[in-house]
């Protein structure tokens, strides 16, 4: 399979050398259209382009993809509601991967925890801690609240944000934000019952994992009919 | 539910101790076959029998429970395949759940792993980690073995039983066994991929994780048409 | 060495059942002053008096111990300032070990807190994580707050329990309680550089480790001369 | 401070990077004699050298040092017995320091150990778990190698790799090597005794941490007297 990238910043340059180290893929071409240069520039074959820039290229990429019925991977984040319903319509021509986030490890460990949570919350409480370097300003980390969502999505449960004092724990998931050094990014939830604790952790090591996913997401849309697929359809299949 | 228990050993009184603790459930009483008493003694209402015995007292087992329509809770291990025809015949007539390990936690984790590795096999490399108190003689535990099972049942890995000197990893599964102090049992089963880690994790802390388990599979059975189930039917209803 | 148990509680009874474990070691007696027992009944050697019971049986083992010249060890807490004078006075005469947590573990990490920290806190940040069961009503636990002492004695950094929100990591230690299930006790103190974490984390499984720590009390105890001595001074021997 | 670095490789760029980030050096210039090139050439001021280069470029930096009084960090291993003598030579005329690893974690845990584990050791099992990614040869790693030294240098305990089958625990230390995926490095030592377990554990993200230290020794090495000095000289100073 020959992709191309659409994006030359730091993800993009990743994705690359991901890309040509995993076989059975190889490299068309890596354009920065903040340096002028489009996908349609690209010469020899390209069966499927994977979209790590910004918003402002989706038309390019929307006509690019449709002209030649060719898959699309989208890792871009920022979309106005519209770009959204482009991006759907877009879909309704050929395949096209749309997610937040392209961990292989959160998208498995999101899909498991919404499984688990109804079997064990009647007899475990549930507790998540995170662990990010010390630059981040905002606490709990994006990843934690999307995980919180899929065990709490109903809101069943207070989400407290650290313990200090006397308080009887309640209905209530505990999130605890740790911060230091450089830590990639880690994400434990924590299901601890009587004399057993059951747990879901993650570790990222660097922004590698989104690329991995991408590759994934790509070998996927290249089988797949037209259509909108995120994650969990990629790796699930359902 | 009034329970009554078969077996008055360790687990026994630990499951007495859970029962009464328990809403919504009494306790009709404990008989220990051993000192001659028989299950027939036990006086007012019992919904519901469970074995923590011997499979010497299967044929007591049987006979009161069918005779009764009384559903039953077998966590007894060791019987003779003759005694497993037995138990199935048993469940033409009346609920029955007969399972290895009533832990829920390792129930949901064995669950998680069968659902998961499929996904995630081909990106990950999976290792497995237990941990036993300095007394234990086998390695790995069998839990541990349950689990890489749950993993590996089609054999494609070969299983490596801790590593020294010079050798490239290949197609296989590490199995660690650490022993050290008192530790009651921790199973540990990591997914290492490119740059992320997924890990899933049980603790226990005391064999009253078992009994918590039975309790569940004793509201199961009480609900329940005649049957063979095991602690994945309790837990996931399917 | 014989030792003789103050206090039948249930600390008292994990003791004896330590001593009776430990080689080279026998237990002469256990006496519940609230029964009207005394240490002076008991017959046969007593090399050292363990007190595990409360403040209102100082005066007996004070005593009993000042006459026959027989170490204590004095696990008790709460005794008023004038308790607390008579045990240095009492320590003039007798070797006495007097600590307010025996678990060997505990003093050993406070220990190596104290020692590590003035190394790394330049360029490593500091965590501390502490994990107990869900009927605890305090955060965080008097334990971790001994800890973050040891760490943090001379005031340097602000604590901070818990985060939300948007907010840049300051000169701070961040303490997080988690609370759930029946979990008996974990610290974790974690140092958090660049692109490397140490961490020094201890387990509690139960209380029978304060009664390990106070049997390793005692040896110490039988070769010491008069003397008000703690934990650390039993385990460092300085 | 100004330095200059000797040795353009991963090591020597990713050491530069560290000297530009810190507050309070600055970078001489950085050398790489394959290339021909020599630390005379560097022009300005240069208060230290460090050397991540490779054995045959001793002999320039002996010359360089000596002539200059210019303290020297050496991070090269390989050296020949020989060459380690010139290396003590030169210790006598400037300040030196010399070691195998840099990291200020290592360091400290090595340090740790060999202070607590005289006090643990009769009650407590000790463990090593160590981890890293799937393309490492040997096992266990060199610096598991190194902390099991500083536990075991007396030889007192046997050194077990994994365990399978039915063994009763011995005077033993179990020491497991986990590979998979790009895991850069974890080291965990588990002191397992009765109802409690202490743990140190080190987490590598990358090689920068040689760098940290490599920094942290040039400070050092600046204020020092003439002599040989390793790692846990610079951070103990003793």
């Amino acid at each position: 399979m020959n992709a191309a990238i659409l994006g030359a910043g730091a993800m993009g340059h990743v994705l690359a050398q991901t890309i040509e180290e995993h076989q059975g893929m190889s490299l068309s071409g890596i354009v920065e259209p903040r340096n002028g240069e489009r996908i349609h520039d690209i010469e020899g074959q390209v069966d499927v382009v994977i979209d790590f820039s910004n918003p402002d290229n989706l038309e390019m990429l929307m006509d690019y993809c449709i002209a030649r019925s060719c898959p699309a991977v989208i890792a871009t984040t920022g979309f106005s509601l519209e770009q959204q319903q482009m991006i759907t319509d877009m879909a309704q021509q050929v395949p096209v991967v749309f997610a937040a986030n392209f961990s292989l490890g959160i998208t498995v460990m999101k899909r498991v925890l919404q499984e688990i949570t109804p079997i064990l919350e009647d007899s475990f409480d549930i507790e998540v801690i995170e662990k990010h370097h010390n630059k981040k300003l905002d606490s709990p980390s994006g990843t934690a609240k999307m995980l919180v969502n899929a065990i709490n999505g109903q809101g069943k449960y207070e989400e407290v944000h650290g313990r200090e004092g006397n308080r009887k724990r309640g209905r209530e998931i505990g999130i605890h934000a740790i911060r230091g050094g450089t830590i990639a990014g880690e994400h434990d939830v924590i299901f601890a019952g009587d004399d057993e604790i059951l747990e879901i952790k993650h570790t990222a090591g660097s922004k590698k994992i989104f690329a991995a996913g991408a590759v994934k997401a790509a070998a996927f849309a290249q089988t797949a009919g037209p259509g909108l697929y995120n994650m969990e359809n990629v790796l699930f299949g359902d």
